[in-house]
């Protein structure tokens, strides 16, 4: 009887919890521990989970408890594509991991267009990790007192915020009131950190400033004014985490050639479909699939999957450019996502079929300056989603136009 | 030199590209390729990517294409708990995989908690799968005509929609009118299969009689009123996928011994944060981090990781319930998630590790009668979620009792 | 010592509350008495808001407590211009009471180059005028109860509902579970009457039903699902009272000579600022100034101001069309107000000013067959808005083209 | 034959256009002469229509164009009530113009238990109005360097904004991006001026700025950002004109003797009507009625009707106040309205009933310090809306507490 089956057994007799196995043998018998326990309980086989290749002990300690194994996904790669950011600069090939078939050569068939078009420009507009901090106060009279003490000391909340970090850099405080409720949302540079972990404790800090100073009591450290992983519009319209934006403009002759339709053809199916169609759902994601994209990629390279959220909040936009010369006209297609909560160092980036990811980017770690991987991934996450969304509206275009012309040709 | 390496000079040279190496070797071959190449021209090395235990020809037939290996996501187990659903009854175990320290924990401190409660009770109490078209007419006369066929002619739609399918049923098309776009909203019930699919293959044929019997002429098979992977209200509200609820009564001993809080702290914690919060932050998601859940059960189960914006579309509630006997206050703890879309058949659900994960919950394949596997997944997952809830708002509520009481110390 | 002035007295003295007025003297005396006691108190002459020419008897009767007098708001007209409607047919004046300078001369211009186009088309698409009530249940088992009885026996609920009403009819029930609270929107053809009296009457009724035959109890005859006088998707989605949409198709020449722009100016100023700026504003108004429009005709025929608010959820599409002719570049142009609440019986349609506007629109009462008069007061108001839209975009295109000339010299 | 005929005769003849007739006789003739025509072509009499008591050129140069005389609306007054605001103090009369019979006996009732409680606490906590112009740039490269160049040169544009107003301060700029359009969100103290025409001339004078120094170009000087009259969580989340808050705490004596209830009933329907119901409404506004309230104190005072929209953003809270002495819980009530536009100067406020009704608040014409007459109305104004959220949840409360009494055959 293997060490793992014996402590099965000690779980199965009650004399161990589940969680317990980690005190009692290393994270790999622990994990083998746990399946035997499941395998007898639940009448089944966990040969396949069991079959992971990060080292346990790690895993167990930063990012899983209860441990069992790994969930594989399928990787593939899309690209090369070139990309002029503001950080990231040359040809990229972007893994996506992925459990939906067609994905990865929609965003193949996309990248490899605009990378034909020139490749596309990308830029991070706006920066800053948020968390924001829920007080209770007597009334709206000590709610005013609390945000006239915040927006008059904002070095001091600086100074405590900061002093749990070396990286953190704390950009502002926006203080909101809802009758006994003050909310305060502290935005953070967190460089190639997504961030979450380290806003929250300087934040905590930062929050004994706060009760010390003004009549307000912390109810809880996130009220959900950051907004962590719930679509909402502050995030929409102020940003979470970079706020980053692809474009290209493509020849008329390649959308011709390489995508079977029209840049009229595109604008159509963008504005019924991604404009008005996501007006009319009350939607806070205008555009057709960027969260398809942004999912792989995030899975691919070790980031939040939760994060998903809001990084579909993103706007999709396509028009015609006129050509002087010949009256052709050109598609300008861009894509705008506003809350991408990225890092390149720490979290799941650690795990190693994610940091072999990064590497294929050349993004793994701090980058020089610290903050410039991050923005990197994220614009050249942002390319990958720009092509996703040529891709499917060219496809609904041409299939459009093809039915058109069986209706002509008959 | 081996055939991946004699394949991968040739996709350098420009003889191949990276998505035709599948007609030239077998799978796993043509994944080794592309490998060799990406860690050529990119200077790493993929060794754990590598190294997967799914057959290859599969995935790269149904999930993946230009394949390169495998993310592997650690996976963890919470649970047992009990459940009384509607389709869902008796123990289960939740497989979880996330590279978040500290989420499993957390579930599984709720899940012990519920279970200890007497078991959490569930429904889910809407089911449907959308699809919503958009068509071009002429003008709002058009649009009304074609309005008032398809309201007048469900039966025919009915019938074109499923000739294409053995198992889905056309549940109702609701349509909208935008200038000159008219968006219909198919709604379908797709048994234990997520759908997408199905319901592009049904819808597409329903639009041909559209077409052929109104001025209508479609322009996409998606109009962004299903909603497909966008937070938009319209699923917020009406739901996609199944809308399911799970609850659960605490007695007020529990709350104290297992959370160290009372009710009225949870109580205080979810208004201002998740109702007050969320409403002020413009949000779709009035929780905590459903997303958490939702995005780790979804990846450990094999469902669409894209469709996690959706089913952050939740709502939590807890209310303070007083007992007769003790004036003592238990508490009443829900989570309702508006469009929860899984599948126990099809897609992601067929990978090895993600079948192994469908095992423990013995809800692989078809349920009898056909939908109830994936109606208790979408019950098991709610309670998931709920246990999540509870064990953040009880962290939130007890370290602010725990802060109170230091303040009172001195 | 006038009686007004004895009474005024009597409630500075403490004898008499203001509201009492009414029990002591006929309405004019009561409202005279209450502006003495308030010019006493405040030192202030009401002199104009006594000068009113409505009966006061009725109006202290249905319409306003402790009255004083009246506001006297600035009434124009616009128009004429032809609407070709689903109820609305023939050459309209529009009546508009604003204090905004400049909208009245907005909305003729834009009324004036539609009916030069040969007028608008206009349809009611949607009619259906709600009350939500919230019901509490134990828990979602007995929500699911609920559901499923009230789906079973929408019978029941008609008979209760409409044996309230001579008029109204009751059009469906939808049910929403948030936990253990149970939601049930029940939509009505309240015909010429905007209903909402009717609708909450109707559905008390059917309360009474829910609570006989099923576990749930009544905690608001509004749950705020109605919803009414809120910003809320649910009616910008499935809409509340009428949905209506106008559209015209306007010469390409006729956009230059009258409204000094193109139409690719101005569907450029749409996209930009209507779709674009509106989606990034997490909006669900995407239009220029409906409300405007909107809240202009409501002052100037009767309706509810309040009501503005869901009359501002409204969509308004600009798009080129193409003339084979000469490849000049026609405007196609449409406003879809999703939730516009109207009546023309009832409410303050029968003040004199506002029984005189809805007299000049010909739409004064019930309709032939009943409803026929508020849908065609929906689609005029529609084309006002429409019209509004059109001369506000062309505004704004023209003053940058304008400005662009000058830039080249010109 | 009167002038007045004479001219709408020529206006039949299409010699004049009902627009020229100001051209052609004074203001209150011009307006006869329009009754005169419409009463014959609508076959009507206009005859109270035409019974106004304001000066008809000020109106017709100001507020009206096409005039034909006035719509008149009930006016009521409610209060008075005790006021602590930060700009505010003393007991207030509030009028209130409604056509919606019972609201001025609810906000009525509300303030007198408001008063008897001691009166209400409010504070403006945020005060800006916003006009948000939209520019082209070429793409996301020049968009980014726009942002960059006005986030180091808001001095720049300020200089250029304050050069067209002696009283309007500019506040800030804030840049938004989505694809190639750039919109700049200005923020502007407008002091008692409700101020969007003054904040639409100082922003276009710095467009002009940004013209000159960036690569941007105007498309529109609002993009809908600002955002002006139409439902957006950018006002709902970070404000528009003042944000502003009232609050109360109610003991339980006369929660039960006035409003017939309890504070734990008010919380419950608060919750889930409020906040529950408004959440899975997908709603910007948690509360019951405030468009009411808003919509009457806006047409009494002078207001832009159209204003309501954004005046609906408010959240209500309830909740209860333990009471040490004797376990009796109190309801502490607030509302917060996160974007109310008002003024006391200009516009509507100077037409003679409004301006009458100003004076009853003793709030006409400019403050001291300037801005503080508009902040008073804010909170007077947030304040009667605080009165009918409580009075109609204490009904729907109180009615529900009957029902129950009665099933339990008491």
């Amino acid at each position: 009887m293997s060490d793992a089956e014996t402590l099965a057994d000690r779980v199965r007799d009650g004399e161990l919890r589940l969680y317990e196995l980690d005190d009692h043998a290393d994270s790999d018998t622990a994990a083998e521990a746990r399946r035997r326990l499941l395998e007898a309980e639940t009448d089944t086989t966990l040969e396949t989970i069991g079959d992971y290749s990060f080292p346990a002990a790690e895993a167990a300690d930063t990012a899983i408890e209860n441990m069992i194994g790994a969930a594989q996904i399928p990787m593939g790669v899309a690209g090369p594509v070139a990309v002029d950011g503001g950080a990231a600069s040359g040809e990229y090939y972007l893994p996506l991991a992925t459990t939906e078939g067609a994905l990865v050569a929609s965003v193949n068939r996309g990248l490899s267009v605009i990378d034909d078009a020139g490749g596309s420009t990308a830029r991070v507009t706006k920066n800053g990790m948020t968390r924001a901090p829920v007080f209770r106060v007597d009334g709206v009279a000590e709610a005013a007192e609390t945000v006239e003490w915040v927006e008059s000391h904002e070095a001091d909340l600086r100074e405590a915020a900061e002093s749990t970090t070396s990286h953190g850099e704390l950009l502002g405080v926006e203080p909101y009131v809802v009758g006994d409720s003050v909310y305060l949302r502290f935005a953070y540079d967190t460089k190639d950190a997504m961030g979450m972990n380290m806003v929250t404790i300087a934040t905590r800090e930062a929050c004994d400033v706060v009760e010390a100073e003004t009549p307000a009591s912390l109810v809880a450290v996130s009220g959900n004014l950051c907004s962590d992983k719930k679509p909402a519009a502050i995030n929409a319209v102020e940003g979470r985490g970079r706020s980053v934006t692809a474009d290209v403009v493509i020849p008329g002759e390649l959308v011709e050639d390489r995508l079977g339709t029209t840049a009229e053809g595109i604008v159509e199916a963008n504005t019924r479909k991604n404009l008005i169609g996501s007006a009319k759902a009350g939607s806070l994601g205008f555009n057709a699939h960027a969260a398809n994209v942004v999912a792989a990629a995030f899975l691919a390279t070790g980031q939040d999957e939760a994060h998903v959220v809001e990084g579909s909040n993103a706007i999709t936009t396509m028009e015609t450019r006129e050509r002087d010369e010949d009256g052709s006209e050109d598609l300008y297609a861009s894509i705008s996502l506003a809350s991408l909560q990225v890092g390149t160092v720490g979290g799941g980036t650690k795990l190693p079929t994610q940091a072999e990811a990064l590497d294929v980017l050349d993004l793994r770690g701090s980058g020089e300056p610290a903050g410039e991987n991050a923005n990197a991934l994220a614009e050249v996450i942002a390319v990958g989603a720009l092509a996703g969304e040529l891709s499917l509206l060219a496809a609904l275009s041409s299939r459009h136009l093809a039915s058109a012309h069986e209706d002509l040709g008959r």
